[in-house]
């Protein structure tokens, strides 16, 4: 048998956009597309505050920045707003970050954090072509 | 009953990611994430060649540019390869391009054209809170 994948990607859990005003953009995106709103919960330790929405069988995430210092406030200042990362579902988010980082892939999260997909990791886009990667493994509620 | 969304967004049809080589980063995602390639074909009024892979009930987009000149390139050139665009799935993509421009919405596309995911159109980032939106509608393959 061949070597496989070191970190299985399930599913595309979400797709997250970085904006200025999350109510501003719900207006928009709400209105054109009928993408509802979602609980919208702080994130400290990412300098946000962001909400995820189901669309069909994933999800859009929507990110804004409540530290005007941290990465995302960065980034929207550097780039305006748009896209900011992509998640894939994985089993064992712990372990996947260990194998990824054994494979030489340079991580931003060597351990598991919660998010708002679950428990999650990043993966610096300098491994990843550019693109911010996170990796979330879905905790079922009462475990949260 | 109150108005409706102008173009209903079923589901995340694909994430694209623009890349400077889709055989490349095929490599890397392939060995790390399982992603497995899928045909490349060009699309040269994008300017591009790509690629659309499965991935959970949504799909992975990566697009290599062939036109120097062309969009995609200049977008690589000036941030990097990256996130490039996100498509939602729509019924009737030529009814909701033109009910989006009758919204006032800017479109790049004002007429739907043949792309990798069936009949699709692009509406201009400047509409979107900074982001490239695709809308594609499905086409049965014996009438593409």
């Amino acid at each position: 048998m061949s070597e496989g994948p070191v970190c299985l990607a399930k599913h595309i859990n979400h797709v997250c956009i970085a904006v200025k005003s999350i109510e501003k953009t719900l207006g928009v995106y709400g209105s054109l597309f009928g993408i509802r709103p979602s609980a919208i919960e702080d994130i400290p330790d990412q300098g946000v505050r962001g909400t995820l929405i189901p669309l069909g069988g994933s999800q859009l995430e929507i990110i804004e920045p409540i530290d005007p210092n941290g990465g995302v406030a960065r980034f929207i200042e550097k780039r305006g707003e748009g896209l900011h990362h992509i998640c894939f579902e994985v089993d064992n988010v712990a372990e996947k970050l260990k194998a990824l980082e054994a494979r030489g892939v340079e991580l931003i999260d060597r351990k598991p954090r919660k998010g708002l997909a679950g428990m999650i990791g990043f993966i610096h886009p300098r491994s990843m072509g550019g693109v911010l990667v996170e990796l979330a493994q879905r905790v079922e509620p009462e475990k949260r």
